[in-house]
């Protein structure tokens, strides 16, 4: 359903659904520039945008942050610099579930109750997949209609293309610019598959896995690990029919939640039932999360994990350049798939093949 | 208790526990031969004594893979790349537990029903943080009796020294060694804290978490997500006034195992019970372990594993030897701090940090 194409929304608060940009300098600059609607503002002018809260100078900003044009980059970098002087106490909240674990009409309902308690409330995603033609996870309008019209959301969907360390990296930096447009919520959204949880939960304060009740084959998509990096799992769609399952599946959870090896935090984390329909459980969710943040906050981890995740990035996005630029040179593409099918058959040692590429890299640099 | 000094053994199947080696070609390096009782022969006379299955030329062979000397590296890899011909069908079972949950006393009755069963068993660690003077994880010989006088078993301690990629390279490189030396069960140990089980994992084909009775202090050193990549929790000690908690502890994992999403193998994980001292239960875990080689053998899974763990290796080792040279190079080593600290701080955004150490590295490259 995530998949299905869409029609283009007028949405202030809704823009770049998704448009790649040329990798380079070229004719369709322009065409870029008007498709997007965007205007050459100074940086002093984005960042005063940004910190009066205007939204749509905020969209813009995170446009610059998404293109790959070297120029962008440049402007982008300096409005970061200007933003990170003005970030706040903000709750960073991931949120994971398997495609049908109801994070859409989750988020609008959950969303709704966070804003209507008193906060600016920002939903960015990670989604390495989407493309152009299909659209972005948070893109299908009708599945949030009531939080795209609250003027205190702001709805943002995934960049597209490219590398999960290029999406991850895109929207750490909004988050960066959300805050300093006063959103003190921010959630991080992403499908429950693949690597793109570990890159949520490395830009979170809290984690939040969105599961439905029954534990069978509903957890075919989810990857393990990721039940033991959640602060919180919350069983969905508790109404109706459903919800002597959701009960069972609550009391079950938590006692495997209980197993695990206490979390750095102190935290310890438990199930919850919730409903999008009857709005049964959401209020104790919100709380359950103020009460991980007083937490942390008052034990000093909330803090120390910041600084952690941001050293993490610095050095993950080192290791990306590195790997790009190895893996991106002539000496070496055309030998890496003959190298990896020997290792692969046996023929070759990994340890061997690597130092072998390696020497060749090295060689008259 | 592990890391008390002991006093160094003559058995021919522990040899080089720990000793280190001068990193470059130096007048020390006549004292390290005599040191280490390593005659010098030609890659031959180690293939075939290795093929032979005579321990000592393995052992040699092994403290070769583990020299970081230019020389042995290059006489290793020729060694390495015959016996990559020789492999077998081997098991190769990680076993992790935190201190304390009876690794050692487990492996000692474990391994002697594996030999007794017809098996040649080589027993390998990785323990990154081992050192000279502390001695290593399996170095304590008062602790494995039995299985050290067992001529169907060959026990290696972990390499000393060094990081984490390195001691593990040298482990993954001796597993190659010991099956072309016909050893066709390998166990590969390693403490339940850090990064290492990891390593241990993408090494094996099962792995295999011991644990104590009770789920509470005892889980404090186990890192969280260890627990879902087990496709075995053996609960150890289940004797005398154990066997109520342990049977307990044993019904508590296997509930909460099954919440786990099912593993790629298709294999289900359970947990049970057993005892070093009455041997009650050991026989049943290698009855399972036997079961999950069969299954995944039989649905392709275990050979398709090998070949991704060797392609996992490689790349791994490509890109710890691109981050090596990177953080080693001067004109990074001097600035790296103040840019760590900058972003800690918050006062230099990750992405601008990493990109602006990129660019001065790449400079004049």
């Amino acid at each position: 359903m995530h998949e299905n194409n869409h029609q283009k929304h007028d949405s202030a608060l809704i823009v770049n659904e998704g448009i790649e940009q040329p990798p380079i300098v070229n004719p369709y600059i322009s065409n870029f520039y008007k498709k997007n609607r965007i205007k050459q503002l100074t940086v002093k002018e984005y960042v005063d945008g940004i910190k009066s809260g205007n939204t749509t100078t905020l969209s813009q900003a995170i446009t610059l942050v998404e293109s790959n044009l070297p120029e962008h980059r440049e402007i982008a970098r300096e409005i970061l610099e200007e933003c990170q002087k003005h970030t706040l106490e903000s709750m960073r909240i991931g949120i994971t579930g398997v495609p049908g674990a109801g994070k859409s009409t989750f988020i609008e309902a959950f969303g709704g109750m966070v804003t209507a308690r008193g906060h600016k409330l920002a939903v960015l995603a990670i989604d390495p997949s989407s493309e152009r033609s299909k659209g972005s996870i948070l893109g299908d309008k009708t599945r949030m209609e009531t939080l795209c019209s609250d003027p205190n959301a702001f709805i943002r969907p995934s960049p597209s293309g490219g590398s999960l360390g290029g999406v991850a990296r895109k929207t750490r930096e909004s988050i960066v610019l959300c805050e300093a447009a006063g959103f003190d919520v921010i959630f991080i959204e992403t499908v429950g598959v693949g690597q793109s949880e570990t890159a949520v939960h490395s830009m979170s304060d809290f984690f939040l896995l969105l599961m439905l009740a029954g534990a069978g084959d509903e957890l075919q998509g989810i990857k393990r690990g990721i039940m033991e990096m959640s602060d919180l799992i919350a069983i969905t769609k508790a109404d109706g029919s459903n919800i002597d399952k959701a009960t069972m599946a609550k009391a079950l959870y938590s006692n495997a939640l209980h197993l695990f090896p206490p979390s750095e935090s102190g935290w310890v984390p438990t199930a919850m039932t919730s409903s999008a329909v009857t709005k049964e459980g959401l209020e104790e969710i919100l709380l359950k999360i103020e009460e991980y943040f007083l937490m942390a906050k008052g034990n000093g981890y909330y803090l120390q994990r910041r600084k952690e995740q941001s050293r993490y990035w610095m050095y993950e996005t080192i290791n990306e350049g590195l790997k790009n630029r190895f893996f991106e040179d002539s000496r070496i593409t055309g030998k890496l798939k003959d190298f990896e099918e020997r290792v692969m058959e046996g023929k070759l040692g990994s340890f061997a093949a690597a130092s072998e590429l390696l020497r060749l890299y090295n060689e008259n640099r």
